[in-house]
């Protein structure tokens, strides 16, 4: 499949955003990250001084055939009934998405039950009716994967122009930690235990049959490290395949996006690996409590804004951070520079 | 002086925010620094579901004769200009308390010159104009350290009797870090070179001199670690007194407190040594860059929620911490229930 091209981020912008930081009315670089992702919204959006006005959280839903290994804490009924909740504004993601000011969209990337969940408000974009035991086989044919994406990469550019200008990525999918897991082992080439975590909440006999699911899985369908489609294919999942090419296609249209957790560090994986380009465009909301999530983030090269011990996905950190970075852009367009301000500068 | 009665937590309301907490529609425990903070205020406002609606920063200045010693790397008229640009709302704490929906409330506690500020929004408490240099005798009178607890007391039931259900603390005044310092030195029984740090910027020499200023101070003045006014007196700012009072009067009505960076938390190190019980109501907002921040923290017994390199002060921190304790207080109000929503719960 032919991916959208990605530019590098505008460096004349991030110089005048730099520039401006050390004018105002602080000492410079006393805003730390704040200052940081400013500069860094600057590049992406090309302009010195970026502005969020309009934040939607993607929510991908999808099912996972590896739940019939006994790999998570929740039955496989949970995913449309927690969509429902979504829908109806119950949920966490909805709560901090209301706090933030950003909008929740909620997408059917290829849930198990095909009409459970029959509203209007949800977009279907069905690759499929849950993936295949990723334990035994691919967890999904490879045309099925570059569908996935492109849904994505179409929903993304769907909310763009409806005018976001910021996107969120979330998750929802019983099971989805093993698959997740499972593609940071394939790229990584790590072992299993150094990443599968305890997911919702599985014991002790949970988590080791989660591990050797992933090793089996890897074993089985040997996926190539260099071919994201290949691993995605092989290891992940259909929200996981949305999730990345949400990222894919917010990057080609200059739109920042606020990674969340696990499940969707393992996307920007995915998206990293079909188009290097596209990190630079990515913010890693949090570190979440799930085992492997540093490693993951230190694998993409990216430093997480926050870290509240956050492992429920759907979004929920993500939102938090998507709050910072509209602050980190309200520092550069509000404060007052040393000038307009009449405040002395730094004794030389 | 008498200090203000402080009860500890209700126990009654924690259990029930924490019963409620596992009943919302995700993993318990899930939401990580989230769920404990809602539980933490549950037992601050004494009710299962607490709430924040009025939000208020209250930012003290003051001044300093120790900047005679050459400790900051800007000059002591930029206290005066800094509050004007805080009245004037261009500095990074309007900027971010506008983010977060909270108001600031700038209070001189005691600048060096005293009519440069006229605006009539300037709540005046001075305690005098700037303190003594601390090498070389007491900061203050300890008269002057009891009335700086006791306005700051003031300040804090005006803004709750006006609404606040929460108050962050912020603080200005060139030079504050080493008083700072210096009181985190005294009530720890460390040497100035675990705690001192670059302040608003000094240079290597600059951090030097600090470190003797520190250390030169706590053998002219022998501060009393068990006794907080004699330490605020030799070795802190009005300021600093300001906000250890706020503490204590916001403990003393149930409202908790958002304690900002370096300067509030030297200023909590006060407020807990007077009044022990006042830790309970108080929340770290984040992990500040200057260099003994966190040893002042664990002192405490207090993990701050953020980490972002911050180093401003103002009251920076603490307006976005305050953002998330509201979101905290949402969660527990506003999600609904694993029954509410007919979502089915784990595997047993």
């Amino acid at each position: 499949m032919k991916l959208p091209t990605i530019q590098p981020l505008d460096q004349a912008a991030m110089n005048a955003a730099r520039e401006r930081q050390n004018q105002l009315t602080k000492p410079a670089g006393s805003l730390g990250r704040l200052e940081e992702l400013s500069i860094q919204l600057a590049g992406i959006q090309r302009k010195a001084l970026p502005s969020i006005k309009d934040k939607a959280v993607i929510v991908m839903a999808g099912d996972h055939g590896v739940t019939a290994e006994g790999v998570s804490a929740y039955p496989q009924e949970v995913t449309p009934q927690m969509v429902l909740n979504f829908l109806n504004g119950g949920a966490a993601i909805n709560v901090l998405a209301r706090h933030a000011g950003a909008r929740v969209v909620v997408v059917d990337m290829g849930m198990a039950s095909k009409g459970e969940v029959t509203s209007p408000l949800l977009i279907r974009r069905r690759v499929g009716s849950g993936t295949m035991n990723l334990a035994q086989g691919p967890a999904m044919r490879r045309e099925q994967a570059e569908e996935a994406v492109q849904y994505g990469i179409e929903v993304a550019l769907e909310e763009i122009s409806k005018g976001a200008d910021i996107l969120g990525t979330g998750d929802m999918g019983i099971g989805n930690t093993t698959p997740s897991a499972a593609i940071a082992c394939a790229l990584m080439k790590v072992s299993a235990e150094k990443i599968a975590g305890r997911g919702t909440g599985v014991d002790d006999d949970g988590l080791k049959r989660k591990i050797s699911v992933i090793e089996k899985s890897l074993q089985v369908n040997q996926p190539d490290a260099n071919d994201g489609m290949d691993v995605l294919s092989k290891a992940g999942g259909f929200e996981i395949g949305g999730l990345a090419g949400v990222m894919l296609g917010a990057a080609s249209r200059h739109v920042p996006v606020m990674v969340d957790g696990f499940i969707s560090t393992a996307a920007a994986m995915i998206a990293v690996t079909l188009a290097p380009q596209c990190k630079d465009y990515l913010i890693a909301a949090h570190r979440s409590k799930e085992n492997g999530h540093a490693l993951m983030l230190e694998w993409l090269g990216m430093k997480p804004l926050l870290d509240l011990d956050l492992r429920l996905g759907e979004g929920t950190g993500a939102a938090l951070g998507m709050s910072m970075a509209e602050a980190a852009c309200k520092i550069l367009s509000e404060m007052a520079t040393f000038g307009e301000a009449g405040v002395s500068q730094v004794v030389e």
